[in-house]
């Protein structure tokens, strides 16, 4: 009998899974059954953009953390597909940051050409997902909200392709009962233009607190503060913008730092990170962990090592993204179809552990980029994935971090050599700092000027 | 064996649960066992106020619609407890519109001293509810979130008293993916200081819309817009309050209504209501109602048709509040304890299709009023839930709303005499629209004015 997958989730990883087994069948290979859950109602995952926050029409949890004018915070090029270069979606080279809309429309060609839709079922989360040892089977219970009913269904895989940025870690600080403006997590931000001629507050010092907190200063913000726990992000800030410790409380509106110093602010954002959220998932299939680059307990960061027809994709923290999780997922497709074995218990968990003893030494991002640049490569290796040069992409990714440590308002206007077209991008007709349009339009037209 | 019964949440219904098997217990009745699963860290359910909205530190949707500076929009005689009067809990009568944290330490000090927390698990989420026809037990599986485990239990009997006012009914309106403010639902407004200047927009013509309106103008917003879907809300609304009906699109900050007006606006409230949301039910044991004086496929509006066993507690729309939730949990305890007896699906069927079609037919506020009321009388006759004369409660509730229909702003300034006591109620030492502070003690000094 032919087996069966359930694949949860349709964004960047889900869809990963999909082209995956799909090129292997447009190649003559007969493949298992598939059914893609969707929570959402199209595919993207976070590229999604809505304007609902909390919790959907439906009632669920709103998956999205995206924003409008977001644009990419890493060049293009180290994310492209090695089977669909962005040339090939956008028929020439393009900028290397493109902002969201342009993302969406890259992820959705690649996967609407493949013709891997039918897979998929929209508005349909997961409740909940068990394994039977006696029948070596998942039941998968889901709710199909537009019929509003639920059903349960029997899988030999599941992968889990949920993502891992969606349910925000929300600490409390002391006076935020009574703070009297708005105290959100980055994962509820929507639109800088709320924020116009305000001073806002922003605790974290990672990607989320450096990308609003640039957002809403090009949008009009009055004044961006940071609050860290660890470090200061240490970027060269122009006027506008401060780093303090860490927020101690909150009097009114005034917050007050772990230096002494204090400042009114009209709004707090929190910008703490994600958890890792499975609700559907009993303990003896759940993966706990914090956000890092090699979890436990999944062989080659993807096998569930209890029960390995259980695959994760994308959990890891991310240098590479759409990339690794094709790397991920052709690999967990191969196992799946018998091409590739898994090793015996005993050899996985030494492989894990040394993975993760490598990690845990990794002193700065430059020997993180080399660490997942070298599980890119272990992973590459096994399948027949389009060769993709990682050691060009660690070298973009560098790049990158030193034209970010140079100009973290200005990094956006470089551009880079695609590694799979050996094409330069060219460079976008309006400086990021001025381009307040964020439509693939606006992105995709060439102004006279420079033409 | 002793039956296991399963209560799902601890708030007013909840609780009224536990007191009502804790009284019979302490009159020597043997008694189930009783374990009571609540999702958020304390009990009172909607009475809890929290600061965070969408999804809490374990990445769980919020319960909570509640926010600062809430009174109560009813007088305080309609749902006094007829065996723990306001006069038994504060020592002297009060006054008859409490803010929240009054309320709440009104409902948790008669369970406090009725003793009932130690049948109260905390921070633990139901995920998932089954029934086997052939054990005819329930299999309850809760998430422990402060030790992170996940476990399963069986259960003769499951009282779901999980509330319908925590899951919001969010529309969608065109233009709100670019609106520049922000567009939320009620049950995400937590303080209205952060719309002080401001001009706001609520949709929606029911009690969150006139009360999130009306407390927006007590803390300084600019200007108050209510749009309808059918009616206005009619109220002698003063400067500074308009009723439009309803919103057709919003384009940048200007809302337009299907009258053809518009209105620029900083701010959106959705007060579209709620759904009935159960995410841990199979379809065949679910609820699905909208809000209303008599759902469907319960019995004496509490049991399962299906399965009698199956017990919702506080599931109508709502006159009648904590002494209903009373009424419901004595008459359910009593069909538990084998004092009560159900009569024959047929018979159970008929009396639904009686009390629907009566409600189908009510013509006003009024009508509504003593339909409950009967409801109410239905219950209260069969069980040894202490006297409550509904009748003056009833009269109570037509009072109140002439009293808002001559002022919204004013009707809270109002007292009455208590059902239960025969006292009248002290006028509050200040006029609602000045009485800024909501705290207990605020409320409960008496001004050196009024000795």
């Amino acid at each position: 009998m032919t087996k069966r997958i359930a694949i949860i989730g349709a964004g960047p990883s889900g869809l990963a899974q999909l082209r995956a087994f799909e090129s292997a069948r447009k190649a003559g290979v007969e493949i298992p059954e598939i059914v893609c859950f969707e929570k959402q109602s199209n595919w993207g995952g976070l590229w999604n953009y809505t304007w609902r926050t909390g919790l959907d029409e439906y009632g669920e949890p709103v998956h999205g953390s995206m924003y409008r004018f977001l644009w990419s915070n890493g060049p293009k090029e180290c994310l492209e597909f090695a089977d669909y270069s962005f040339e090939e979606h956008f028929g020439r080279p393009i900028p290397s940051y493109p902002p969201r809309a342009v993302l969406h429309d890259y992820i959705a060609g690649r996967v609407e050409k493949s013709g891997v839709r039918k897979y998929v079922q929209f508005s349909t989360p997961v409740r909940w997902v068990s394994y039977s040892p006696e029948t070596e089977k998942f039941t998968v219970t889901v709710k199909d909200q537009k019929k509003d009913e639920t059903r349960s269904e029997e899988f030999d895989y599941v992968v889990v392709a949920s993502g891992h940025f969606s349910t925000p870690n929300v600490p409390y600080f002391e006076g935020f009962e009574k703070f009297p403006g708005r105290v959100l997590h980055a994962h509820d931000f929507r639109d800088a233009n709320e924020f116009v001629g305000k001073n806002i507050l922003l605790v974290g010092s990672s990607y989320s607190a450096e990308d609003i907190g640039t957002q809403c200063f090009k949008y009009g913000a009055k004044s961006i503060t940071f609050s860290y726990r660890t470090k200061p992000m240490g970027f060269n800030w122009p006027e506008g913008f401060t780093e303090k410790p860490l927020l101690t409380k909150v009097e009114g509106k005034t917050a007050y730092f772990k230096d002494g110093t204090s400042k009114e602010v009209d709004a707090i954002i929190l910008c703490t990170g994600y958890q890792h959220h499975f609700p559907f998932l009993p303990d003896d299939l759940r993966l706990k962990t914090n956000n890092r680059l090699y979890p436990l307990n999944l062989y080659k960061g993807i096998f569930w090592q209890q029960n390995p027809k259980l695959i994760y994709i994308g959990m890891q923290d991310q240098y590479y993204t759409f990339n690794m999780f094709d790397a991920q997922a052709w690999y967990a497709r191969d196992v799946i179809l018998g091409r590739l074995s898994l090793p015996s218990a005993a050899e996985q968990d030494a492989d894990i552990k040394s993975w993760r003893a490598r990690e845990e030494v990794l002193a700065n991002p430059f020997e993180a980029i080399d660490y997942q640049t070298e599980y890119m490569r272990d992973l590459l290796a096994a399948t027949d994935y389009p060769f993709l040069d990682v050691d060009k992409v660690a070298a973009l990714f560098k790049e990158w971090e030193h034209d970010k440590e140079h100009s973290i308002l200005g990094y956006r206007d470089h551009s880079y050599v695609s590694v799979l077209t050996g094409n330069q991008a060219p460079v976008h007709h309006t400086r990021w700092m001025e381009a307040l349009d964020d439509s693939l339009e606006a992105f995709l037209a060439i102004k006279e000027a420079a033409e």
